[in-house]
């Protein structure tokens, strides 16, 4: 069956916006707006005025660059969060993903993306000079880059790591390892390596 | 990683409402928002007013009941189509699958449902009366069943039988048969009993 011809230009437009989604093709579009157009009007109503104000009403932190629901988000303008240590993330995700571990007790800076000269991202386009400008005022002790393992992500660090390198500041990288449950015959040779050049004490 | 903490209520919101969606995970809701972020404020709020528009705004024909922009639809207020022959459906995606074969020039007749007790779907939830209103002050000449083949699709179509047949109209069903591109020794018993016992002059 295809979706060449649509009694209404209404539903078209609806299926046609799902169908813009990544991973959504246009029959499992219009799946989702007979979905909607199944449920009460209050509902739907809710629904689009929902994505509406992720542009309207959501803000992104003026000091990490987090999303968040007031100017200063809840983690910046926690006294319990060590500010001397500043996490480098590229995306909201890895906050979230971090936060998660609950093993994180200081504050994150949110680049944007990461270096990558394929998808024409520069320097220039992520959040560095924020970052540069809180190392050089703050009383900032550590900065960690908690980027991807990919070239990338190595990039990005060698960038941040040139500009921050010239301050009074400890700059860190997330271990690398071989991840928990992990068999080491089948975990690549790079990681490997770095996991027996790093060992560590046995702990009981 | 998990979603449980989010930054920004908005956010969870709309992570919620996308979650919502048949088939839709909750970390497949939070990849779209996050597309949804990424876009310009004016796209975002075109999706947004499309899906609210659903419900506000879309029609259904008052005489086929299938969806419209206008009070009847493209379909019954056409000239061209023969007012004599109603396809009776299921659904709006059915009309849209009989009209894309561009076989048939009648009419049609959107039941809205088919009877399924273990749904708790009878009779009086669907558009059952306004059909046999039609047929009874209308000029119909023949009204075609063109629902499921399952057993729910079956009680549908005996249901009907028995509400029109004292009407003078005649009653069909599409035909059942091998489908194109199907091989033999694959086609279940019931459908190649039914192809042999209604089988059709060979056509060069």
């Amino acid at each position: 069956m295809s979706y060449s011809e649509f009694p209404s230009r209404l539903l078209e437009n609806a299926v046609n916006e799902f169908a813009s989604l990544p991973g959504v093709g246009r029959k499992t579009a219009f799946k989702l707006v007979m979905n909607l157009l199944r449920r009460n009007a209050d509902d739907v109503k809710r629904f689009g005025e929902s994505i509406i104000k992720l542009h309207g009403e959501i803000h992104y932190c003026k000091t990490c660059h987090n999303i968040s629901d007031t100017e200063i988000c809840n983690i910046c303008s926690d006294d319990k969060r060590d500010r001397s240590v500043v996490c480098v993330v590229e995306s909201i995700q890895d906050v979230m993903a971090i936060e998660n571990t609950r093993q994180f007790k200081g504050i994150y800076h949110v680049l944007g993306g990461i270096i990558s000269p394929i998808e024409g991202i520069g320097p220039a386009d992520l959040r560095i000079d924020s970052l540069e400008e809180k190392v050089r005022t703050g009383c900032i002790s550590e900065v960690i880059f908690a980027l991807s393992t990919t070239m990338e992500g190595d990039t990005t660090n060698y960038y941040l790591f040139k500009k921050l390198n010239k301050y009074n500041v400890t700059l860190t990288t997330l271990a690398r390892g071989v991840a928990i449950g992990d068999e080491l015959e089948y975990t690549d040779e790079i990681t490997l390596g770095r996991a027996i050049n790093n060992r560590n004490p046995y702990q009981q």
